[in-house]
């Protein structure tokens, strides 16, 4: 077993021991799976959107998770509030920016955020991260377009992780993390998780959970990813065949029996 | 097997073929199965609802779909911004009128959405759709009420399409849908799906789905509805005996298998 | 049997019987649930948040249940409005007051509706009913916190039954429920509830139910909570072993095929 599969290992064990509170401002698709997927390996979600309360939420959360699925007016001010907290408190943040590309609003969204707050880590497919790191794509919709393949997910996630100073992760067939310095390349994952929705959220909310309990922000979301794949994996092996909502509910319950051993057997990650 | 079962089967084999961009505004109730039905048919779904991207993502969409559920101010003025997008840009546009009749609210948003937009297909229950009809009735909250069925959904289906220059599918126990000219019955369906939520939205959703395949609305909307119906009694068969729980998830594992020869071996559907 | 299992079994065959509407005011979490939950049981769920429907909307319903789970200062005034008129009409209510003492606006909220609003039963864990009690409490997130273990379950429930002229359901691993002068103690459950985001949000709705269809709240609610504690006894058997994805979806299950006879033989309540 490689190194960065040993540390993501413990960066999981370290979410269930610590069971930290993941504060998430997020879209109201996929929320009570990123609820149960946080739930699933131990941490403890509190999900608040209010300007009123973000702040003080954020101040006494172990990370903040950032995500524009469903974004409106009034959630972003309070992303923007909640970010700005967690900066001066040093809670980390993670932005998972969907659909950053489809519209204006999107675009000026992230921009914004990506301006007045610091993040730790940024994921997303292909499409947003290319759009991230300038490296201009068209987006369809809040799904990966085919044609953004002509970007190296290698060179988007270090450009990206460069531009902003933060971890990278570009999510995919094979998913690509940087941090401007090291990468790491997941191979493990199942084409089925992009038959059920909030896959890609469900990510960035372990992401927080995993950030929440160690300080190497590139492992944190190796860790995260990695976990997301395997369910993935066990998922297709339980429930494939049954179809897209019995996958769906068997990646919850991948996540929930995930424990180091299980991840070392399963883990196809390498540093470069 | 009839020339209807045989059209339905071919706009939902184009489905998965072309995979359209289906946007919706919807309520935040079921919109996780929304996006899951669309998902698991081929289609890829977007949930945007800020009036400052509504019209832009309508128009990159293929379809959208109005459902007012969880109706208010604000995702109001996005249903008429993105409708009348979808109107100029030739994108067809479903509504889901659900729990017309049950508030002044509903009554006037859906009269305004009817006035402002033009919809392409209208999908509702038949108190629901009585009431856009003009054959008023008393709603029992969201669901249809028994007192209703002194409303034949036949008479219902044709004035709704006739009054809208539409496609009106009221679905029941016997779905009934009407072009103005053309009416179809869909003896698909299983009592269950009524104990679970959404089953309504689902099928609005897969009815955008269909329609951004095709151009002939009763078509693309029997489709819908007769899919639904399917999955509705694979999966009594598969999980019904569990619960309702394990009957929702079979439902979507149902409409992921559905292929052209499953939809026309258990379709039952007649063109009068 | 004893007479509160007896008087609870009933409250629930009526709620199959009657299948009243029940008005939810609830969060974007867990309101899927919440739906099917009440579903499952035999009610009729509607969601209607706007302010210019909630009171429209809780005067046609049998019970109304106001959630603050996230909160915003739009749903808190259709809180208010809607919690007005079920008052003037003689509808019951339920608060879960999700979260208070975990920042400044949940508290200020659950005054406010409070003061504004009576209420017919009060459910929430352990923190939040001490902070309710005026017992207050160092909350962690939205789940109970170890150090309110301090705060007995039975003096919280009966200082709030008291403060607030209701009844107050105290769940936990032990749920505790008085009127202020009857005390219910509830030994069904299982910890895996706790490992299910929205199990707390479903009693409450369920607690809607039941209060819509008889004038004893402490009954009322002792029905609810014990339904939701066998259904997590009984698909901890038939789902525990899956994960929790699977554990999630067999609690639908089991309230759906929740009967008298089953009720009977499960429930571990007794009266003080």
């Amino acid at each position: 077993m490689n190194q960065i599969t040993e540390k993501a290992a413990k960066v999981l064990q370290k979410v269930r021991d610590h069971s930290p509170l993941v504060h998430n401002i997020t879209n109201y698709v996929t929320v009570n799976d990123c609820a149960n997927a946080l739930l699933a390996v131990g941490a403890s979600p509190i999900m608040a959107d209010d300007l009123e309360e973000a702040a003080d939420i954020a101040s006494i959360s172990s990370a903040l998770v950032l995500n524009i699925g469903t974004l409106n007016r009034r959630t972003v001010e309070s992303m923007l509030a909640a970010g700005k907290k967690a900066n001066e408190m040093g809670v980390p943040v993670v932005l998972d920016p969907v659909g950053a590309g489809a519209s204006d609003l999107r675009n000026r969204t992230v921009m914004k955020l990506l301006e007045q707050v610091h993040m730790t880590v940024l994921r997303g497919n292909l499409s947003e991260m290319s759009f991230l790191a300038g490296m201009q794509s068209a987006t369809k919709g809040v799904d990966a377009a085919d044609s953004d393949k002509r970007n190296d997910a290698v060179s988007v996630a270090v450009s990206a992780a460069k531009k902003y100073g933060c971890t990278a992760a570009v999510t995919g067939a094979v998913d690509v993390l940087s941090d401007g310095d090291r990468v790491v390349k997941i191979h493990s994952g199942h084409p089925m998780l992009s038959c059920v929705t909030g896959t890609g959220c469900m990510t960035s909310a372990l992401t927080g959970a995993c950030i929440a309990v160690t300080n190497v922000s590139l492992d944190a979301a190796a860790a995260a990813v990695a976990a997301m794949g395997i369910a993935g994996e066990l998922a297709y092996e339980s429930a494939g065949a049954k179809g897209t909502g019995s996958y769906h509910i068997a990646v919850i319950d991948a996540l929930s029996r995930l424990n180091p051993i299980l991840f070392e057997e399963r883990a196809k990650l390498d540093e470069a």
